[in-house]
């Protein structure tokens, strides 16, 4: 960390700011310029409140050296991570695929989209009991109901389940999920990342709407912090000005955090664009730039159905998307 | 809401759309343009899905003409909303000012702070006992501690208390406290919202970091859908591409909440800037452009501390700004 | 063009609403609803002013049903552009690499870059004369000498030339030069685009930094609406909060303006990135999302050079991205 | 500026990267960290590339502790810049209001708006006679007839005149306007603001829309370091993700440029809104927050006029404005 101190900072308020430091256990290298004075910080500066240094008197700016999580960092793990998802493997250069309709309805219905896109080459399911809806006069899952439902889609197909907790709560319900997501709107509900951080089930952790790789990273270091180290992250789309997609996905958030983490990185391109016949050509894209995995959602598709979900695939399509997503795979590995 | 069809639909597919959509109650006015139809949707269309309605083979786009929210529109309440929180008015043409330090640290800080903020015209008590925190290695708050403490100086000056919640299982904590603040992280935490929504409390609600007012007067319908109409609305900064702020206040959002809900609209200047030189023109301007009130981050400054709070003001620094405020009020209501 | 009336609009202000749409040569259709009356504007609605309209005290709310361009437009041109860009074919299912320099500096310079970047598999070559530099202090171009090294550079591999013009004064000296590109931050430099617009040269738009599809699609428009129809479409990355890239690469925007607009698309990842090591992942996602080629920056690569381009690869670097590139894209078209 | 090192950098390129450092003609603090190493450097660093510098093999970031702004700088020049402007001062303390309407449209149009500003409070005349539009189809001003029109206004009122340029080639047409206004998709037209820099007019320069403080002010330093000191800032909305306002109107950024700058600062808040009932609120808002004045458009309002201006107040609106106004500016001043 480094300290740049303000041109007339009087030399009390130094004095005052370099005992604070060095009583955190940080040595000082100091460095005089024309205009301004640096003082570097050597040691572990984790706990440092760079903010409230920042706002001293003496203190025109703070800048960070080092990144401030730990057990997420590349730097102290250099070997990727792989996650054991109900026997399904994440991370570590496999390609898993998960798959399912947004929320599961009814049996018929988790079941025959379950087979269908193991079928197709999914090899986790997705399906939501409790929903993150904006309205609150909007369906909100089955709940308890629906993880009964997976667990049926699971036991026939043999596909892991994965499916989103809202509330630590309900955490007890989710004795046999095999992964549990964590939606982009509580990525910084601290208070159930630090329950999920003392269970043992692999965490899929969504980033937020508006967040940073950053705060993304720190949001996964609440839970690995707890004990638990299985976190796949899942990139769906970012905030921008720009209407034409529901969300702007940040593609390039893959190879940044290739770099930066040793924790597997998906990709879903359907909440992301919002759009079903946009999933295809970001589903190849985030492929193409080393994505470990897709998080795509599909529907059962019978014949007449008005309501078929604005961002869903029909099975066949998701197939299509299967097909290709391989063979880009394999470009990207060889 | 208005549902524009594609050039080359089929009649078929249309007449399916229609029935479905007078299933739902609705009339249907037919416009026939040179390249497009267009279905006037009349009735009450709250419940309809419009992403899943767009998402249709037939359908180009549509446009919603009514906003989705009905407990919080003022177009079904034209009188503003006055909130009893604890004693004082918040709402209906009074300015009320909330302030007090970050986090509630020890009781001696606490009540100190109480005392100095009402001394200079602050009507309510803040004081964060449960601390949202980007880091899992950062003070996390007192908790039950801190809470009590903030009762002791509720009883000392008489000033109600606002303190913010992260978890439903939290709310038997919250008794005493006169106003229930949901932060920005956990404006869209909607268990959270609908268990707040069944108690008989005041809500602050702070806009979330990068939600547009129509989802924050959504989640305000949340809390109202449940039975709870003491909602506040609070701004404080929205993430931007800017980094010489800490956030964007959005203060053009305080005219524009004024025209859309009957609900009180406070700023937030101290969480906006996150530098305490800013506050004060920024509490300025918020008075100037019609908010109900401010809350405004205050901490005791005895001689010496280190460690003041980026964009905490002092005692004195407070009482300027409440002159001023006060001055700038007098010129908006006349 | 949809026109929302206001729920108390008073019928005179109606009535002179209407009489002044239909003297536009519109026929109106109007929709009674309880809350709100619906006016279905329908003809050419491309010359009214929508805010001026929305701004009236009769009406809520405007709603564009068409796009507001024409040439640009899909649906009126359903084939692809096919732009000849002094003898490569760009659009049209074709594949298109653009590669250079940042900055063309040397004759020595531009001949090896231009040579290595042919023998790796680029088609076109670029490289700046005129630069656009937030900084007044910084390198500016070898202007006029920069562009006759690259028509050196031309005449000794046969690839035609990009370069980017930063003022219409400028156009003679861009006399031998295939392709003319419109940098970011000229996107809306509407007098430039005019000028444009009056020649018979390919023009490489560049999306501004923070402007919407349709924003860029207009800009497009300015030049084709002036006779130049050979207008190609180049995204380099949008401004958003994250900081870990420069800008953030909005890929969605391929499939979006393949369905949107009949002109070509090319990604830029080195100035969208500004990162030479995402270069090569984010190149073969906008490949495999469908892109009809890159821009990509090389440079020389003398051993021991100190100053190599934070963005830009080497002749090796760059052989294997056009490598992976191809086999992506017969993924793509298979 | 600092340059931190990657923990594996070689030494052979740590001494090839001080060396090229040295020459530059730098002074070199080193501070070696348990994982990292940190050359602080000392000097004029206002040319030094720091993307470049950031890109080599060695350098893990770089960290500016200057700003590359010199002659916009509070620092190197700590009192007030005072602009005059055709007789009228902006800045150091003085509040000036510049009023006008959108565009020029005929000669009793701006004689009239001219006399009702005037009378009103208004000290300056605005009026474009270049528009920049979206659209290639919309109305593009009255061009050099707008210009003559304008000095009739002058004549008839004694108002200064400020009027927006499009491009460097129209400069001569400029000769008797008193403020030559820079719009904001012009920001960073570099090449316009060389040939302005060369002028001796008073520039008003307005914020790009998604431009940060940092690029605003090296927009205004490229005007000064061609020899014009007279640069006026002007912020009309920034882009976000919020769309119920046009744009979002920084208000922050008055205070943020106060200490950055000694040039004055305006507030657009017509532009910035892009509605007219949100310019009051919102002019009064930025008076509060300490802008050196206001630019709002006024329309001359004859009655049964259909087409207003959806952002344009009535000559009594704008008069009631001033009066509010001027009644913050007190409060800010005492």
């Amino acid at each position: 960390m480094i300290v740049i101190l303000k041109d007339h900072a009087k030399q009390e308020q130094i004095d005052k700011l370099k005992a604070f430091l060095m009583q955190l256990g940080l040595r000082i290298d100091e460095s005089k310029g024309d205009h301004s004075t640096i003082l570097g910080l050597v040691g572990d500066t984790t706990r440092v409140d760079a903010d409230l240094i920042a706002s001293l008197d003496a203190v025109e700016a703070v800048r960070r050296v080092q990144e401030p999580y730990k057990k997420a960092n590349r730097k102290f793990h250099p070997e990727d991570s792989v996650i054991d998802c109900g026997g399904v493997q994440v991370g570590g250069g496999l390609f898993q695929i998960i798959a399912g309709p947004c929320s599961v309805e009814t049996e018929e219905q988790i079941i025959t989209v379950a087979k269908a896109v193991k079928e197709a080459g999914a090899t986790l399911l997705r399906g939501g009991a409790f929903k993150p809806r904006t309205s609150p006069y909007a369906f909100q899952g089955l709940h308890a109901d629906g993880l009964r439902l997976l667990k049926l889609a699971k036991q026939e197909t043999g596909l892991p389940i994965v499916t989103e907790i809202m509330d630590a709560a309900h955490l007890d319900l989710f004795e046999d999920v095999d992964v549990i997501q964590v939606g982009a709107r509580n990525m910084q509900n601290f208070e159930l990342l630090k329950v999920l951080g003392h269970t043992d089930k692999p965490i899929l952790l969504k980033r937020g709407l508006a967040n940073t790789i950053q705060e993304w990273l720190m949001s996964a270091e609440y839970i690995m912090a707890g004990g638990n180290d299985r976190v796949i992250l899942c990139e769906r789309g970012i905030r921008t000005y720009e209407t034409a997609t529901r969300n702007t996905l940040d593609l390039s958030s893959v190879p940044v955090l290739k770099e930066k983490t040793h924790l597997p990185v998906l990709i879903d391109p359907s909440h992301a664009t919002g759009v079903a016949k946009l999933v295809k050509p970001m589903a190849m894209a985030a492929t193409a730039c080393g994505a470990d995995g897709l998080m795509i959602e599909v529907h059962n598709d019978p014949k007449n159905a008005l309501c078929d979900g604005a961002q869903s695939l029909t099975p066949e399509q998701f197939a299509d998307v299967v097909r290709r997503v391989k063979a880009i795979r394999e470009v990207v590995q060889n």
